[in-house]
């Protein structure tokens, strides 16, 4: 299909500025940023683990790192409190129309699994790259498709079952907590 | 004074199975590990905050970073979930007789404010490494310190009045949660 020129522009900024091109990581500190100065949560993503092997350390202020390694993350990559809880997620892109297993390390799982034992909230967030749609999905459900199942794989029709889409506005960019609010204060979907 | 070569030896030996040449850091993830093991609490140490400018990426699992540069934390280092709370604290030594402020920074003590004002635990972990002495102080007190005081540091006495002195033992090596028992489910100091 052939648009005028002006037209096509004009449908690619209204695009750009929706969320295409921002990561799901993007969106979810921007998110976080919102919680946080609206004074509704303190939650953050926790630095990216790495082993430091050399320091280049002139004096206090001026250090630089020359090499470090990732390291394989042991707990998941935010957390923090709401409504008094303690939350604890995880959130992850697919390009896939499925979600491949092998994106969350078994150490993240253990992890979780202690957190909901010991009364935390813990949950996925989990986008389709190619749909652009974004789903809460939580720590149970996730752990009950791994225990029944073979498949190294979600497919996205039971996550869009089982899951809880986040819509995505302009403030905050993915709303995740209205959905917590439903799942963990009021009982459950609808 | 001197001691027979022997008799010396034993004395350095116990000295150093107990605690001195472990940093308050060490102790701390030790305890950790410890209260996770024992599924008494579930708290990590956040990796340090950094910002990386150079990255040597020959494909997937060889990424070698080779430049980066150390940022200020903007929350504190430790948090997690313990008896279905958020816990959230930071842990420094001074070599003085007092502990300056200034080892806390701006952003540290809002952050812990918004986590005590959401229903969260937030206290400082501090050792004096001359005396080897390790005191919890609640969040709240050194606020009020702050607000009361023009000082620049907070004298070895407020916080031996006022802090928990956290007793050095095997295994957990820092129970600090046996004082965030009494003073958070129990209701106070005795």
């Amino acid at each position: 299909m052939k648009y005028p020129t002006g037209i096509k522009q004009q449908t690619k900024k209204v695009t750009n500025y929706g969320n295409r091109g921002m990561s799901l990581e993007e969106d979810i500190n921007i998110t976080n940023a919102y919680y946080r100065e609206q004074d509704i949560a303190v939650i953050y993503k926790k630095p990216t683990p790495i082993t430091i092997t050399k320091v280049d350390y002139p004096n206090r202020k001026e250090a630089v790192i020359k090499e470090a390694y990732f390291k394989t993350p042991s707990t998941t990559d935010y957390n923090g409190i709401y409504r008094g809880k303690y939350i604890d997620f995880e959130a992850k892109e697919t390009k896939q129309n499925r979600f491949p297993l092998s994106n969350i390390h078994a150490h993240q799982i253990t992890h979780m699994k202690q957190i909901i034992r010991h009364g935390g909230i813990g949950f996925f967030i989990i986008r389709f790259t190619q749909k652009n749609e974004t789903y809460l999905l939580e720590g149970k459900t996730l752990f009950e498709f791994i225990e029944r199942e073979t498949r190294k794989s979600i497919p996205y029709t039971y996550i869009q079952e089982k899951g809880y889409r986040i819509s995505e506005k302009l403030n905050p960019r993915i709303d995740y907590l209205t959905w917590i609010d439903k799942i963990c204060f009021e009982g459950g979907k609808s």
